[in-house]
């Protein structure tokens, strides 16, 4: 038969956008690699522009970039390197996204809006993205708005084994601060073997990010309580939960969340003396400017370093979370 | 300039599938229409045949189905509808899915699992549908599952309507039975002014169906509580619910869902003595075997109707909910 | 350079659904493989749920279902395992479906028919289907449906070898039963060297599976009758056209057929006095309250697991019947 | 509201490609309109250029192109203007192909062929076609082909007028030439309630176009023979079979056909003795020196305007072959 | 025949992003319409959120946005409100982009790098796009870059009569500062009667912005020079041609462009005493930090109104440029 | 884990069209492989008809067609090609065209245009290419209108090796045949280091191939001048530029180009006093009848080799112009 045969070769590539370039050389260190050397930059008039130094051509690539503020930048930067990659005949192309961009926006909640976190799938798709992976998303369903695989981690394993060994388990009450969260809170309060409360308020539909706090649905009186979210943003929410809960005769609030999105004024809200500890993961950067004491940032890096290295390696990504999820 | 001109003109069509033709009758009948003339059979080996009597060339579609069991063969048919209407010409082709197939397999809770409610939406897709029509999304994400407009019908101003004119609402708390169901019990309990409880249980994940109760979140002695929930499938879980609100001195329990999905053995469970009265809408059929004394079954034919007058005339679906949803 | 490398590699996994267990295990054994444990299920209001107990990232998969009634079912389950399959990475999806579910609507006899084996090539592909593989599609052009690979296999080396054990040539006559199928029995005329008659009548487009039998076109008297189809579905025509050939002299009737539909009432039919002896394959599951005496069923495992393994090993299917077709 | 509103119009615009425009100006011509003004051009290199010379915008666009040696040319031509109109902001696209290009490769009779005839409908999609008119499909499954509308005409009610004016129907045999072609055979002996013969030959796959008749089935001394088919390309399969046909007892020989593609020797050969008449219509051009005393050409133009017609006014194109096919 | 029908409409709807408002009220004055009112906002994290107030389903939609710095937030702002549009059942969804983003980057200059002109062509399709309107394309190959219809206009007939009415024709020498621009060039040159000139620098691939003017071609002595140009983005390019001009002799520079980009330092370097005049539209805002005394800013927006006018309506856009370009 | 698991192994076939069937072989001779044994054929009415002799499953295709006259069938020959390939299962299949077929309708120039470039790009997509290679397209923003890889080629290193055996670089001057090949011009002046000229002309837009020159832009007296360009059609332009140039005190004039197309009657023009040698590639091949003396043809084929190769192997096709482009 005619043709040239060779034995077929397999080469994972690791490239990063400059949003939360630390992220990206740690993960590098957990897989024994480098990123590649990459050209990146912003034109003067707000044009990105980007290209590998070296070739990528068959490669299996994993761009990370996190998704943090400016966030239509780091958005728009990751698809022109998705876009890029194509061209230089990548073999395929994995998104990593940690904190997925417009997670919030996932459905019209009336009419006429958009639903960008489904825009967000199909423009990674578009530029040519393959597969997306991503760290708890604010809706499970998002990884029904893509059309091909999502590998979806979870980083309650990360944040579950600081909890149990910060936390005396015996007086501890989950509490979901939110009527959307209470799914989640309920797997924490399954975890951790601790009774489940949830604040009960209501979100004003054209006045975001102010809430009404109504009551508490649970007991709290004496308790520890544990206020789990996937994200913390302006930080309003939580404060005025956590005032609630102390109010009610709470001992103790530790905040858990996956996402330290921190928008402004949330670094100054979250020191507030309802508030006992916050712990987070570093999905998105923060900064020093928005580091204060009562705050534990634990990493993120060898999560995504393992489930890289598992869809490489054609493994199991779900089996990393058996003992947990 | 060359060419023919004439004036425009559009023409809206109903097309009924065999799942349930009531609907579709009463729908025709508040738009003062007729249902499109079809040959619609099912072959001796199971496959399904269709064929529409009239030009349906240039027009405006809208092919209702209900898919009740056996739920694979009437979505079959309505692809195999869509597929011949699209050969046949028809301008935009519409699915009207009061109840979507497959919502709640809309993400993978655990690895290798489908995601079959974006599946479906892919399905309509590919067999040429334009737009989708549904009532009560089991969860509002799948909206974006679709990738073009979905138009989203809330059934709560039917029962909403019912519900005030039959409880005294002072007496009234509104219950979840669910984690998943709160946010819709949030708006109920907004809506009518009353107090929210909320049944914490969990689910097996290995084994479908079967709920182990908990405990009530929330005040519900000497209450009429009100279950609401988008779809009652086996009642196993209502059932409960009720079992226990009684058992904590609720002294009425009335349950309101959308969907009357009343699986095996639904209809035998809902005739509890815990459970006052079951109130559903139509967008399931429901036979006369499944039909009880405590059952009432609200027509949901005048929302649909109202809303494909709207989608066909360019009006707004957003503004039938403006005073309720 | 900066990245990872290892040698490639690949692995062919093997998926069934629930229609035809015993051909999905025998199709493994001849490959010396297993099937992958699968978790499929049926919900009480019908819907379908799957997932495999194992993974499947970066496999080569195989999902065997053979399309038998309740075939929308099967389809449906099919596609289900599509979707979870694409969705768990898997690298490349072939589905297995040995009898083309819907293959005779495979065009539009008339305005306003869905052309629906066109619409499951359309449905396979949405799912996330990248080839398929069938027997003896009922017509060729099916192959043109799908937008990528399709595997033909024919079962004629399998028939024609029990035939020409089983009957002697001299004497024998090729018989096709119907104006659509005279290109096969004039292969089959060919390759056992033996005359060909066709049965000349007419089917009532408007009533399905009524045959109207008006002559015999070539000689039949003192010959035994060789009838070829690819499909028997209720029998009519299959019974009418013997009973013809009796009639007009014919010393014995034997029919070869690929796909046993059986539809009813095709087991009380073929066991007409017309009919000496009927052969065909267990594309289709052939259980055993419709199995009779003068029945045959040929294995049609070894014939698909010999064209899987072509296809994983990139080998060549087509030289698998080079000596045959 | 906000906007401006104004009353939808609908133009039909006509557009030729240089195949054979007598054609298309006859179509024009029935429908009282014009063809649009068009540079079309073949530049020294062999590249085709077309521009229309007024403004198309908005319109329902009808393509005519005859494929007609030099086929390649020609669909060329009709693909570069179907991208002009898409990129002008035509409303729909109907590629009008009378002969369907390439539709004899409908199916892969071998491994590693193409399928030219769904390419040829991939094309015309990726070019911007919305929908195709074509006339006596050598196989309808290519109707299933393309992702879309196909208006299938049938030239069967112009041949039968002719025939029926021509013929008596008392002494007339239909014979099919070949076994492809029996199922059309079939409805013109029904249609003209006469008896049907079928000419037995092989072709063999390796050399194109060589034909070995074996044997007619069927009575056909003392009778017309009318021998009916798709197509005349070389001839040879009709004189072959017009010359068995006298060799056993035909009193006469006529041959009905839609396309005349003529191709050499075809004229040559259709003049042989065997041969009484031949009667086709003008789907493709038939320029002077092919034509010869006994060949009898019908206008098409008719039947695709009056079809034209239907789809721009949203008429039923089925219901033209009611009484007929 | 069944069904309903009425008289067709069309409804044109302006929407305008947050870039550049002025532009888009100017547009609609000239229309005779208003914008559609919009609830756009920017999330304290970053996210962008738009929401039309009031209906535009069936409309034909026209998106004005203005490509400036920040702007990747402009893009995603527009994509945000195309995909809103989309999902509002929007019939028709243009995108007027009067300077389209990106632009430069429309080929790969080097290996790996992206081609983002064709990444926003993706982009925009991906979130429903149908058509694109643009003004001086820097590549007129970007229209093929979008799979739709792109409608190109052109800014030189605002700029020609605007020139002809300032300078004097006879001492006149049109300038390309640029090997890139010399085709444009010509045009002018060709317009005004006037001979060409043309700035041989060569630019370091590596360093972006930086020039090395080598040598004038042609003759500038004594003459009026007209720069012209595209965009001006810092303006080096321009202000080093207009100073070799100044030191080669020319009495007067004056600089024409379309697009004002005017990233730093442009402002101040235009202000440089080799510079007479400059002269652009506003397809981009200038803000009034970023006016100077030397600077005409034509508006675009009578242009622009016109363009979509004829798109609505069905016009020729063509010849609102049959005179000019 | 079941299933069965083999090392990958990834072989790379070189297929070949018949219009330059000399280059494929010295691609393959270069290679150390040899072409697929392929039957293509064009049958009597024009169509064409291509299969493989043997299996190219799971093949790195390489399908290399030269697109000269005709182009048309060329160019459908290599889609049906393409077609063939993928329903064979081949892993990935690149277009070899080493002259891009329709390169210069890149952009609509007016109103109605098509953008055929794109549309080439779109066809090669739906026959099923996932990359096209190059050579010097006449645009390098065509490689944005294929959703794909493009590897774009440069035959500059080829040429310029030639020309500094050749030719004395202190009295070259490089020109500019046309204003659109400034930019070509300037890289080979700065490669050679030789000042630039340009021909400043009109084409008539309505008189294709047309040429007026007006000037000489830049000094040739007493210089030999190098005329660059990437394709020679009829020559006109060519010609003219030559005498102008010779007219204006040139001692010598010598063309370089990579695509000599050759159209009638460019041979004959060539061969002008004016002109004292041309130089070219064979990515079109040059029959006897179009060599004439003055002409010499340089090998693209180990250019060609190198790059397929580099493809094959993941390695880098940038690096192979690093020195040179």
């Amino acid at each position: 038969m005619s043709g040239i045969k060779v034995t077929g070769e397999k080469r994972l590539v690791l490239i990063s956008g400059r949003a939360h370039p630390a992220l990206a050389e740690q993960i590098a260190e957990e897989l024994g690699s480098e990123l590649v050397p990459t050209d990146s930059r912003t034109f003067a008039n707000g044009e990105i522009y980007a290209r590998f130094d070296e070739s990528v051509r068959g490669s299996d690539a994993f761009v990370i970039q996190s998704h943090t503020a400016p966030i239509n930048e780091w958005l728009m930067e990751q698809l022109i390197m998705v876009d890029a990659l194509k061209r230089a005949s990548a073999k395929r192309i994995t998104v990593v996204a940690p904190f997925y961009p417009y997670a919030r926006q996932d459905k019209k909640g009336r009419g006429r809006e958009p639903i960008s976190a489904r825009l967000v799938a199909d423009l990674f798709k578009a530029a040519g993205a393959d597969r997306i992976m991503s760290v708890d998303l604010h809706a499970a369903q998002i990884q029904g708005f893509f059309d091909g695989p999502v590998d979806h981690l979870f980083a309650m394993p990360v944040l579950l084994k600081h909890m149990r060994e910060k936390l005396e388990q015996s007086t501890l009450t989950v509490v979901s601060p939110d009527m959307g969260r209470v799914r989640v809170a309920d797997i924490w309060s399954d975890k951790l073997g601790a009774p489940l409360a949830i604040i009960h308020k209501r979100r004003d539909p054209l006045v975001p990010n102010q809430v009404s706090v109504h009551e508490i649905v649970g007991e709290v009186e004496g308790r520890v309580c544990l206020i789990v979210d996937d994200l913390i943003d302006t930080g309003r929410t939580i404060v005025k939960a956590a005032e609630a809960l102390k109010a009610a005769g709470a001992i103790g609030v530790v905040v858990a969340a996956t996402h330290a999105v921190f928008s402004d004024p949330a670094v100054e809200l979250l020191q507030s003396e309802a508030i006992d500890s916050v712990v987070v993961t570093d999905t998105l950067p923060v900064p020093p400017e928005k580091r204060f004491e009562k705050l534990t940032i634990l990493p993120i890096a060898p999560l995504l370093a393992q489930a890289i290295h598992a869809v490489f390696d054609d493994g199991s990504v779900t089996s990393m979370f058996d003992g947990a999820a």
